[in-house]
Order: structure tokens, then sequence, then C-alpha cells
């Protein structure tokens, strides 16, 4: 190989990046390509493994490549991307992405609102809510955890409804006649607990993506309120910022 | 203490987690403050110290908490809130919040385009770039690493400008003539590599939010790209979705 210019502005370790890259934009390292390890590139390069790891761990970090412990280094596959913009569930994403979801859930019940709940539900303190948590499911792999708060009173029989094969966000909006009119969302990084792991079938300490979302209907009251936890190396989300008006 | 029922059909290790939210909300327990240790809260509450240990864990991965090797569990301050609407600038960002913001150059040179930052760009591949590494402080303190690739062409002796005491966004608007209509910006989980972790003074592994955005002129074209990698525990992200047209 040859491509690394040594006398180059570019620092070699972006030449590598960008070696890589190329490799994999035009197809010739697919997902699933297990890549030549460190010790290879360095020798085909005439450049430190030092360098070759720097390379490797950015692109590690940034979801272009993922490790497997003892097996090598792999070209990840493209991560779905949920555009924030307009209100869209779950079993809407998957469906629109060709995938099949479905649900399991772990726990169902009822709570007493606390304050923190009833702050964001705008209900009062003690206020029963319903609490549901669910496995999300794309073609049976599981893609996230969610646990949403509905407020009882808005619609009272919905604990008792089939949540694993309907969309929840459906399920309130026809049968509860409850429209969602805006959603207001956080997104925030994480590391997967030990529980997280286990459900999504990852590894403690995995990078994970907490959102939360507060579902409002047209006069500002909030319907419901949901935490969900996403795979950091399955997801990633999009928005389009507007520019200041000129000054 | 009291306030576990536990016969309740509301979960215990979610009582656990309301009773310490209820601390914190109070403000009886302020960030920095070190909580009751595990077997202390098992012993209060008269329950497992598994069940306790799962409530920290959750309020730990929401940010709510956070641990120190060897110290405790201690209640997290507050984070910043980006609000993903319009384009605003770390500057910006940090001045409405009272803080000082600041820069610290790492490196900075020119690349000619390599193929997939001439697609962002929409440049030819080989036409030259500027790319500008710098450590982003708020208060001194550091906050985010941010790599910026600026189309040479449009702004061609950005390189020779003070990037440590300017903002960028304001400098390319107002020196280069170069107005922001809009920004596509994507957002994913990731761990600190060590590189990442030294220059944002966190641990390897510890999460960070992998930030993209590309800067568009009013007629689509792109100006700048930028990779940031913010501190996860400092961070968090938030958009208002609005609900589909009535159908």
């Amino acid at each position: 190989m040859k491509l690394i210019e040594r006398y180059s502005l570019v620092p070699i370790y972006h030449q590598v990046k960008e070696f890589i890259r190329s490799k994999i934009e035009s197809g010739e390292w697919l997902p699933g390509y297990k890549i030549p390890s460190e010790e290879q590139l360095a020798r085909d390069f005439g450049i430190s493994r030092m360098t070759v790891r720097r390379s490797l761990m950015e692109l590690t970090g940034e979801g272009i490549l993922y490790r497997q412990q003892g097996k090598g280094t792999f070209v990840a596959g493209p991560k779905i991307i949920q555009h924030l913009a307009i209100i869209t569930s779950f079993t809407q994403d998957m469906l629109a992405r060709g995938m099949k979801p479905s649900s399991r859930v772990l726990e169902k019940g009822f709570l007493n609102a606390p304050k923190g709940l009833a702050d964001k539900l705008k209900t009062a303190i003690g206020e029963p809510v319903i609490f549901i948590d669910r496995v999300r499911l794309a073609d049976s792999k599981p893609m996230a955890i969610e646990t949403a708060y509905v407020v009882y009173r808005l619609c009272p029989t919905l604990i008792d409804d089939d949540l694993e094969g309907n969309s929840l966000n459906a399920l309130i909006e026809s049968k509860y006649g409850q429209k969602f009119a805006y959603a207001i969302q956080t997104l925030e990084a994480a590391l997967a607990s030990g529980r997280d792991a286990q459900l999504l079938t990852i590894a403690e300490g995995d990078p994970v993506l907490r959102m939360e979302r507060i579902y409002h209907s047209m006069d500002g009251t909030p319907i419901m309120f949901v935490v969900s936890t996403y795979r950091a190396d399955k997801y990633k989300f999009t928005v389009t910022l507007e520019g200041m008006p000129p000054r």
C-alpha cells in the first residue's frame, strides 16, 4: 500500500482514518468485514502501531468500526436514523425501514405520581399513573427498553389492552381519543447498566442513548411520559436547525 | 425512614428511586452531596442491598447520581441543555448561561478533501479544506472537543485568524460573509477514547455525545462540517417534535 504522505500537513492518523473510510464508502469493506490487524496496517503503511491504534480507536468511537474482544476489529453496519422533527413511534420507525416491530412487556402496574413525575405530567401529586415497561424489538432483536407513564384518568383501561401486538401511541390516539399535538424530547448519553445490557444483549458499560419524551395534547396537557434506552450501536438521531434571522 | 410500601403495586426499587429523587428535588440533597451508602439505605428501608443497588445504578445511568471509585455516590449537578431548533454556537450557548467560553487550538492545517468529506461539503475530491481541532472550555473547564472542516475557497485566510479568542461561527459569518441558513445535525452516544478522556478530563470509557453538524448557506451550499465530542455528564439535548397532521 501507499497513500500515506509522510510530509503532508494532514496528520498521519487522519490519513489512515480516511483510507479506512474510503474502503468502506467504496463498498470494498462491507459491514461485518474483519479489517487488517493493527500490526498489519502499521507494517503496510510503514508507520507506528500507536498511530494506527489512534485511527482505529477514533473510528470505533465514531461507530464506523467495532471491536470484538479477542477476535478483531470489524466494519459496523449503518445505524438507524431517527429524524427529530415529527413524532413517530417505534412501530412506525421500524415499519418504515421494512423491519417487523414487536414488544415484550416486562412489567406493568399503577403508581401514585411522586413529585418528579407529577411535575412532568402536570398531575396532582399522588394521582394514579399507569406504568408500562417494555423491550422494543425489530425483527426479534432488542433495540430499546422503554418505560411509559400514562395519566390513568385519560386512558383508564389501557393496562388491560394488548401492549405487545399494538403500538401504544396508536392505542392512545385511536382507542382513547388522546391526540398528540407535540412532544418535548431530551437526549443524553449513558452507559448500559447490568439490566440494560441483559435486556439489550449488549455488554454492561456499552454506550446507550437515553431519551425522554413528554407527549402533549393540543391544549398543552401532558398525556404520557416515556423514558427509553436505545442501543448506541444501532441508533443515531438527526435534526435540522434553522439559522438565526438576519441581524 | 419509612416510605417503602412492601405490598404496593409499585416495585420497591421504583420507590427507592422516587425517595432519592424527592430528596434532590426538595433541595435537601444538593449537587455534590454524598448520599448514604448501599448498606445504610438497605438497613434503613429494611430491604436487600441488591434492590438498593438497582435503584442507584438506574439513577446513575440517568445522570442524577454519579459514583467516585472508593469514595461513594454523589448527587450530580444539572446538565447544560442544548435546544435543537436554531443554530447556536458554543460561544453563544455558554454566554447565555453566564459562563465564559474559550478555546484551545490543538492542531490546524489543510486537507485535500477525501471522498467522505467531499460528499459532506459537496466539494470536488481533493479540494482544499481547512481543519481546526479545538478544545472548547466553559469557565476554563473542558466541555467538548471539536474538529471543524471549512471549505478553504470560502474562507481563504481563516487559518491565520485568532481561533482561540473568537467564535468561529461569528468569524465565518461576519469576516467572510458566509451566512448560515440551516444546519443538519446528528447525535450519537459513544465511549471516550484515551485521547478524548485526557482532553476532557474524564475517564477512558466514560460516555460522550458525538455530534456532527453540516452548516449550509441559503442556496444549500455546505460551508463547514463540525464533529464534536461532548462530556455526557455535562450535556443534554432537547427538541420539540410536532404531531402528525390529523388523518
